[in-house]
């Protein structure tokens, strides 16, 4: 099965799906869990330190929470490897629990396992009284996204040169959680940007019923992405790379001024009735499936 | 790195290692959070069926937060498989999704992955005023179990034999999760059976601080180890065969009689000062380690 297959059928059973993390009502507010699997193969290239491994592990789904503006409760990790290494064990904790310490939350258990491939799967905890979900774009309201892009495919190329100090760099990076909760209050949809700005964009234009005009010269490119991509291939790595791990938003037009200065974002286009276009043509929907 | 060691190291770094989940203090109750990881090789024998291994692998993290007398809220299930064919996805689901019903939980996300081989990750979310605790055992306390042992074993001798109707039906366990709850106001300590019953009993004396008299002629037997195990070979099944999920408690002695006459448990042996013993002669700590 194709994973957007497995997505459908997933979606028809578990009722909670269609958003990056599930919503659970409890008491006056919200719980909000999601769930990440990562193995070597497909998500950590050769070089990536044990440290950033368990940063990232963890990572993710911290990333999903903040995708609902929601505040992190507590995370689990379960490892599993064929060897479990005491320098690998030691550094993938160390990277799991500081990446929870930058957030504000805790490592509070976990699980490891005998496996024949690296194989992390964390699962996060959170706190929302009013989750942002992909939904509620609406046509005049402005497309954002935090932070700049291009990290993770400038880390990728790093890890292939063997600059692997500077990749651990880039490809650990801060799951925007401080801004997710900032954001909140105004954003009408949310999404972390997991599989590529333009596969990002058509899954949030699909669950609002809405389309998005983007104005390319506007998307905000990362000094390691100007540096350490090729010129010709910028823009595929930018819009269909992936991973970056930003919150791309809608807000009202509005809203812009009074969202907290702290929170580093750009304005990159439209809501419109239908169709997702970029400078004025059709952008295709291909982006990185795990 | 042995299991045992990797635990010790995740002590060090995780306040809230040591019980079967972790508790996280949340408004005027507590949240209990538990992960656990299955792969095919290892946990899976062969003949077992999608349904059951869903089942399964949902049932170890309810298990969990029954052994903290925690009312489950929520499961996130990530799945890990090279090719995710659509019966086996769809047999897991299914599978998974009747096991939360039959505790009164549902499956709220999940996440899926290309994957050497079939790995499941089940988190789960839990609810508990005041969670049981594997330290609170005292001395001259009853040590208990619910349910019957040897199950597993049972099942595991099925699939080999190929009846692998019989095998399932056997191996996709109850998590022991309403007796939990009806046992929590009483029980001083408690933990599920997931090693064998002798190591968990050396887990509950490590962390309570005190030692145990089993008297084995006390064993609840499951009907299926009576039919299904060589009489020379049900002894070490029962004390070291492991997986059985039922949950191993100790209650003071006077509240044996007030627990909750719909909780199927045996009395079998009391808390001593120091050390493991079963009829009289010490029991070792060998049993499964994953």
């Amino acid at each position: 099965m194709r994973e957007s297959e497995i997505i459908a059928l997933i979606r028809e059973r578990i009722a909670a799906a269609g958003d990056d993390a599930a919503v659970l009502p409890f008491r006056d507010t919200n719980l909000v869990l999601t769930t990440d699997m990562l193995h070597r193969r497909t998500d950590f290239p050769a070089g990536t330190s044990p440290y950033v491994i368990g940063w990232r592990a963890v990572a993710v789904s911290l990333s999903d929470l903040a995708a609902m503006g929601a505040r992190p409760l507590g995370v689990l990790l379960a490892l599993g490897d064929p060897d479990l290494e005491s320098g690998l064990v030691n550094g993938i904790l160390h990277g799991a629990i500081a990446c929870c310490a930058s957030t504000g939350t805790t490592l509070v258990g976990g699980d490891t396992d005998r496996h024949q491939e690296l194989t992390l799967v964390s699962s996060a905890v959170g706190e929302a009284a009013r989750p942002v979900r992909r939904r509620g774009a609406r046509v005049g309201d402005a497309v954002c996204v935090t932070g700049d892009l291009g990290r993770t495919q400038a880390a990728l190329r790093l890890y292939a040169a063997g600059d692997l100090a500077a990749a651990d760099e880039l490809f650990a990076f801060s799951p925007r959680v401080e801004w997710g909760l900032r954001l909140a209050p105004y954003a009408t949809s949310m999404i972390d940007i997991s599989d590529g700005l333009a596969h990002s964009l058509h899954l949030l234009a699909q669950e609002s019923g809405v389309g998005f005009e983007i104005d390319e010269p506007l998307l905000p490119v990362s000094t390691a992405a100007t540096q350490g991509i090729p010129r010709a291939e910028l823009r595929e790595a930018i819009l269909f790379g992936g991973e970056d791990y930003e919150l791309l938003f809608t807000v009202p037009k509005e809203a812009i001024a009074v969202i907290p200065p702290t929170v580093r974002f750009s304005v990159i286009g439209n809501v419109t009735e239908a169709g997702v276009r970029a400078n004025g043509h059709a952008l295709p929907d291909t982006g990185y499936e795990h």
